[in-house]
């Protein structure tokens, strides 16, 4: 492997904020790139370092293998190219997340997001976990990037298992969305000597994790208030903490409503409501109901959104 | 959809044993179908009602849309007339699962077992897996058995869903793998009136799953002990509860071994010392350790069946 | 210690069914000892094996030390002598344990009933709940029955450490209320040779239970329902299993609304129902909401109860 | 109640550090009072705002009520008049949690920390537990700190709850010891127009809870390191955040070393090698195994604390 194509001889930097696009779809339930296009568009208007590309927003697992590739494809063009990809190529088995990983370089992706594999969680030890990550960066042209998200998967990475991949020259971070702020700590602690960076999963621990010494965040909150997300990540830079502070609490409510309260309904109904395309998801995934779509009104509004 | 591409005019009668057949993997990691079909010809001989093909025990998830096509495809080939193959066609969104079901259907599956769909678990309540159950029965060509297997997904359907769900004309049965004897009652119990059967997951619990109603099992120990199982069955068939007591007992350990305490690598090692093709796991699933193997060795022998 | 008070020189037989008694309260909160005897008048025409006094159902962490004592005291009073008294003698802390065991059987506690303790889980695994019970048993006056309740304590008692303990000469037996029948089947299995009885937690799993070699069980339901469940009980012993399985369906949903569905609150009310004691709770147990009121109604009427 | 007994016409400023001590034990498991006050002499040099007496830490659940009321007498004699006492009252019922409190305050606690009740966990809903405080609350003859610790409760506090409760004029403040750092935010956000302070509960996330808006912890690594947990305290108050970080990081380990990797067992023993006087444990509790006497002294080494 090579360390990055984006940068030969040095790590890519991936400090900043990142919304994991949400994927739009037609009435019909076939991506629609024409509403994802313009998403993009407003995007470029916001301080964004970049974007992720199916991270578990992006409902990838309801995509298939041609698709998720089609949509890294379509939002490289669409990206100014001061900004990073970071597409989420993580599948169950190494050898398809190998072969999704090759693909998706290939389709413009400057690093890639990897899940843990969790199907057979009772095998998904720590040593389980580390061979599949190494022959993935092993063999993945572009540098990867850890992605914790216990919420979906029910298993969290150890973080001795994230210490070792951390030397790996191809891993060149996590993406933590479990909300440990203890555990984020102990990896930017354990992994200082590596070039190693460390991103907040989600908007609701993203100043807590600046003061551990995270670099950034994924969030899905930034897909809605991207403008937001971006000044709160400044404030946390520039140490102005108590301008922080106060702009954090008033994201905490939103953010837990378009995550573990609502999920990616919620997400995309909020988007429409500041001016983004958000539309249907696609089926198992509902429509929220009269009572969830108020409450959701209400996560914004009484924090002064709406 | 029609009742039942086998029994027209009538339901498919699904009761007796299946083993969840493994994918055994070549060398270089390929399905190794010559391997499969040495393994069907000494299935042949057990008086098995058919194969479930994709089960979890299959590796599904390590598998791409292709390869599971394929084996079904083969496996249909191999098997004699009077047995029913049962394929596990269940994706993560309804769109997929109805693509695969057809596909499989077309391969030569009977009739379909249908995990739950969990990625967003925090949004598959009830009314979501009704509604995706209910657009995959609609469009099946083949009838439609539903799969709760909680320890992979960490859902459970719930009973009040497998209820409304039985009364729909494609969906038959329900293979449930939690092991929770109570629910296995009740959901005999309010769906008793439907021409709706249940199936035991797993062989730790078949006898107990006999007495409160259950009509058959699918489970991972009948790969190794195919005849003893049956055999199991057999002896709840036919009221003989002291004999199947006693043989219930002695399959207990070997179970949890090739299931939950080992996992799929155990079982296919099982295999290996019972005379069949069981071999390497895709990755990420690991051999089992010198320590794992000296524990698997034995749960069975100390059983009497080594 | 001494085997049993209750048999010199042999083991004494707990197979049968108990109730797991309620402590009826006053309107000011005080243990309602004329409610109490009046209840136990009326189970003595019921053919219960004897009666557990607070097991988890007796709200015995609400009950003051001595309260406890006084209980075991009254209802031995009131219990014919051919009946079992079996007393939760459980506390966290293992000297407390010893204290509460021999005040316990001076009060006249045929045998105890002891929990496993929990506040520190993750610290009681099996060998600091070996070195627990050891102790316990060793300086009990009476016999003593494991509880393994993992719906209240989040713990499993390890099956390796039930099959250790089953040797020690004072402990005779184990409640398990957890319904995992692969683990009661295994229990029984692997106890067969020591003088150990098992016994079903609840009527749910009864049936199951005694299939897989319960000789028993100590069930909520009991309190509301005893002469159905010992009819159940009678028709496993005597082997009329179809009978009993239609008798095990009726009760799932009754025995699912008084334990976890609606909890003791629920117990106490459809007591009410059928001619005993139950009333209210003490606080922070609530009553139940009108609509529960109705779901609970309804889980009794719709098996043909009420 | 009256507001305070402390500062007579304003609320009780809670904000610091305190260790919650631990009990020690004599050889024949006494409560070893010479050893406590031994270790109080020392705590006295150490800028704690306070000391918390049974909290988890404190082995409480092994205590009798009469030991318990005991140790905070003798802690009260003990300590300076500028420290607060804050005392754990909290039991399962309301009834035993009331009078344990009216105990307690007549004993010297100035404040009490009221766990959350969580045998019938099933029921602990919001309405319940809010039900519970406000009865505990209204007769406390000192003010209230709620007390969240789900990871010996499995219970959450809901945030709802939470606010609700801060309304309440005798109750100034929570404990959280979950490490969700978004909750804390969410709470100090919520609850920031009453008089209302959050204490974090450990000394991992301590750091991060001063940057949302807490004002002090209860940190069972405080008993050991306890200059060094009231430095970092300083340093987030005093807004020197990059030597903050650098502290925060050498405490992560040994913080989780004492706490959910080895428990009470092994903050004991860290005590002992610091100078203090930690001993045994009561029962069930067990003492470490060689092996995790290594991995506790390198916990701490290896952060250059030993």
């Amino acid at each position: 492997w090579r360390r990055s194509s984006h940068c030969a001889g040095q790590t890519l930097d991936i400090s900043g904020i990142y919304p994991p696009i949400v994927t739009p779809f037609t009435q019909k339930g076939e991506v629609d790139y024409q509403s994802l296009y313009k998403n993009l568009q407003k995007y470029n208007n916001i301080p964004f370092k970049g974007l992720v590309v199916q991270g578990s927003n992006g409902e990838y697992p309801y995509l298939s293998t041609e698709e998720r590739i089609e949509v890294v494809r379509r939002v490289k063009q669409a990206l100014p190219k001061a900004k990073l990809l970071m597409a989420g190529s993580g599948c169950e088995s190494t050898k398809a997340t190998i072969q999704m990983s090759e693909n998706m370089a290939s389709a413009g992706a400057d690093c890639l997001l990897v899940v843990t594999p969790c199907f057979y969680h009772g095998r998904m030890d720590g040593s389980a976990l580390i061979h599949h990550y190494i022959q993935v960066a092993d063999s993945s042209p572009v540098p990867i990037v850890l992605y914790n998200v216990p919420a979906s998967t029910f298993l969290d990475l150890p973080v001795s298992a994230v210490i070792e991949l951390s030397q790996h020259p191809n891993i060149i971070g996590i993406k933590d969305s479990g909300g440990d702020i203890t555990r984020i700590g102990l990896i930017v602690h354990k992994t200082r000597s590596q070039d190693f960076q460390v991103l907040a999963g989600s908007a609701g621990f993203l100043m807590a994790s600046y003061t551990v010494g995270a670099v950034g965040g994924v969030c899905a909150l930034a897909n809605v208030l991207g403008q937001e997300v971006c000044e709160l990540a400044q404030l946390c830079t520039s140490g102005e903490w108590d301008k922080a502070r106060k702009l954090q609490y008033r994201l905490i409510e939103p953010n837990i409503a378009v995550t573990r309260k609502f999920g990616i309904p919620a997400l995309k109904q909020a988007m429409e409501w500041f001016g983004y395309h958000g539309g249907v998801c696609r089926s198992p995934l509902q429509p929220l109901s009269e009572v969830q779509l108020k409450q959701l009104h209400t996560d914004f509004s009484s924090n002064g959104w709406l």
